[in-house]
């Protein structure tokens, strides 16, 4: 484990490259508000921490307690050791003040608030926030909250999450204004395979905010892709000034809720923030160069392009597939979201009629069929195909039917009765290395290219995926995605 | 296994109750086209008849071998049992016409042509198939395909498709124009637990119909949700009227292909016919009642919501969640698919005053907050306030956040270190009675009203949908199918 940055107590504001690393970075993190119960909040967040693999110092902070989870406890927070660069807050609200009080005093830089019963309860709870932020102001200390569900960088394996999710490791960072969609975001992308690097509850925003964190990530080396879930955006001018510096090194994926009257109501009771007319945030999110996701699902879809996909150059798409019907969904997806189901030239239908089987489409999409693929030289020429498609010039990227059966097949033989295993052991066994002959092979093609390859036509079982060529149920997502990436880089080259 | 109908050779048309049916409820099956290799299509086929579970009798037809797959070998049609009324051909095209002139000599009623190599491949080809269509009108045979990838029929547990998925039984009947697209999209929906009844691959429907097949499945007991996946209609007029025929009995769901430009175009490579304009589309669809899906995403969740729920009776929407991000984007959706995110009356809200934690949202979406879940009285006041709403004249249908954390768990456990297990069984075996207890209550409560409740929210795990409630991932997919609920509704209250 590298720590980028080793905080130290007696650090200038100088020293430290940015006032966040302390927070993504910690040598040391003490837990406040655990106990031995394993049902609290607090104890589940620190069995996160454990269990996540974090390798820093683990230091449970409590009065009276010997051992909690195996750790040694600190009575208080004068025992902590020096190196405790974080403190993850889980004690009850009207506890928090001192806390943090005795952290700041503990020279501790970074906090992270979990516990609730601030300005999302009322004016009392926002007195409450308002006293916390004094403390860690004059005491030169930053948090995350509070009424947040943590954080993760798995960089240093630091999972930080109330709930104890785990994201895989990833290059996608997250800030997310709803812990709880944001958790189970992640669980469901990496359920499939696609990782996240950083990840942001941001809870209540007294002190860090969604801003700071873009700014943070867009110059974190660790992140390829920013992500963000946003309900309010408490200051406009400079949301939009950070996210498009942002867009300038990396793309930067939002989904904005509250983008209808109903959804605003709602978002003024959740948050204090004002959701804003969806109109203005439109125009503004485009000059950003902002990529926008209009539901949860879009979400998960286009970080998982982005963050496997080189850029898209063009919007010339060619589509291969092994059943007309998935050929026609997709080229009328790709005309609905504006991308080009390219005329193939002569040359490149005279160089496909070497050696497709007779039958084949003769056009784009080109459609080998379910019998050509089971011909002699059919798994082959799937791979031909797609080399040719992507060294020509008239095509910038490929939709192409993942031709992963293997997962496909063993579902299939998962229901076959046990009287007929046999049989099924035989097919698997002359199927299996042609379809991993085959999987190497087109994830071979592909790498040679710098043109995105996306696949579809599976139940997201993600071999593919695992081999960086995101891959879709349906052709629509497949069509959605690429022309987000043609429009970021057309972003990108009209700056 | 019960047959619905036991065909005998010397029933007359009037006994037969519809000429489909020694297709689906055969008494003996010849399979011809198989081998004792078992990586031919015929071969493939007959093995998942065999490990499907059919309980009539399965005859292998072949000139010379002795036994495939364990079973006897009939040397030729004339020593096939008597009981043989369907027979599954896989045999070359050229090789179809005298083996539909065999089966009509040996009595059989109906086939599936799996063969390709007809229509599909130029005018030798439509005249080879005309042919075909000759001998079996002449013979009083109906038939499937040609070039077609099979047939299922859950109800004597038939399952014939030449690439061996087996949809898990349900109450859907599907004829799919596309093969590969058709079992594709039932291996997806197998996975989250959604089944089938009927699946036709049509191919190129010289004889048997999408047309005629929606009204088979319009009259079929075991048929609740009638769906469709259409390339080209070719008797428009037909369509319209067994269409508003079929929709009067049950939900009719149709993903139309071809409907832009680029996709008719693929279309008309694909298949010989006309996928026709997408505007004339849309409004013969809307008079007859069709429930459209835009894409096969759309479709499966279509499926899932009206084979599992009870009707939508109007459009005002009750959302429970425990994270307010999730319940502005429910509400966002909502609005988007015109739904009503109906205002909670004093009455109501005074009601749920008394068990839901103070810092509820006090409207809706009722956000209970992630803290309120896991409080004294979290649990049983979820189920409290959805039977609360339920109750209520003024919601017509619910989405609740899924709280079938079971899963989540155990999915974020799989990931926890193994020094670290004896921490997570703790934790599973204090949650897991819990969890239990809660979606046996939430079940309980929704099959209390005739209301439908969609849960939003999970990675698609299932544990809500065996119990009857449709679950996503994303709440733009529980406002959509209910949007779609409602619309079915109207249209049959205006007829």
């Amino acid at each position: 484990m590298t720590f980028r940055l080793r905080v130290k107590k007696d650090m200038t504001k100088k020293d430290i490259i940015s006032e966040l690393d302390p927070l993504f970075y910690p040598r040391g993190i003490a837990v406040v508000g655990v106990s031995e119960s394993p049902l609290k909040i607090g104890t589940m967040t620190l069995l996160s921490i454990i269990t996540g693999g974090f390798e820093g110092g683990i230091y449970p902070v409590h009065p009276k307690a010997d051992n909690i989870l195996g750790l040694t406890v600190c009575p208080n927070f004068k025992s902590l050791p020096d190196d405790t660069d974080l403190v993850v807050v889980c004690v009850p609200a009207s506890a928090v003040p001192s806390v943090i009080e005795d952290s700041v005093d503990a020279g501790i830089r970074a906090a992270v608030i979990i516990s609730s019963g601030f300005a999302e309860v009322g004016k009392d709870g926002k007195r409450l926030q308002d006293e916390v932020l004094k403390i860690a102001r004059d005491g030169g200390m930053r948090f995350v909250g509070p009424n947040c569900m943590g954080i993760c960088n798995s960089s240093v394996k630091l999972h930080a999450l109330m709930n104890m999710m785990m994201p895989i490791a990833g290059n996608i960072s997250f800030v997310s204004q709803s812990g709880t969609l944001g958790t189970m975001n992640m669980l469901i992308a990496s359920s499939y395979g696609v990782g996240f690097n950083k990840f942001v509850s941001s809870g209540n925003e007294a002190d860090i905010k969604t801003e700071e964190l873009i700014e943070y990530f867009a110059n974190d080396p660790d992140t390829k892709v920013i992500l963000s879930f946003i309900e309010g955006i408490r200051d406009g001018r400079k949301f939009f000034r950070v996210s498009k510096e942002a867009t300038k090194k990396k793309p930067f994926i939002v989904l904005k809720a509250g983008m209808t009257s109903a959804g605003a109501k709602a978002a003024s009771s959740h948050t204090s923030a004002l959701a804003g007319s969806s109109v203005i945030n439109d125009a503004a999110f485009k000059q950003a160069g902002i990529v926008r996701a209009g539901n949860g699902s879009e979400m998960l879809d286009l970080v998982k392009a982005f963050s496997l996909l080189p850029p898209l150059s063009g919007r010339k798409v060619g589509i291969l597939t092994a059943g007309g019907g998935s050929g026609v969904l997709t080229a009328d997806a790709c005309e609905k979201y504006g991308l080009k189901v390219h005329n193939l030239s002569n040359e490149i239908i005279e160089e496909l009629n070497q050696f497709l089987p007779s039958f084949w489409s003769h056009g784009n999409p080109i459609d080998i069929t379910a019998s050509g693929m089971f011909g002699a030289a059919g798994f082959s020429s799937i791979t031909r195909c797609l080399d040719t498609m992507l060294q020509s010039d008239d095509i910038d990227g490929m939709i192409t039917m993942s031709f992963d059966f293997l997962d496909m097949f063993d579902t299939i033989f998962s229901r076959f009765q046990p009287e007929n295993k046999s049989s099924t052991t035989e097919i698997a066994s002359i199927i299996t290395p042609f379809m991993n002959g085959l999987t190497d092979d087109l994830v071979s093609v592909c790498k040679r290219y710098d043109k995105p390859v996306v696949a579809m036509g599976t139940s997201g079982c993600g071999l593919m995926e695992s081999y960086g060529i995101p891959s879709y149920d349906d052709p629509s997502q497949a069509a959605f995605v690429l022309s987000k990436l043609a429009e970021y880089k057309e972003y990108l080259e009209k700056q």
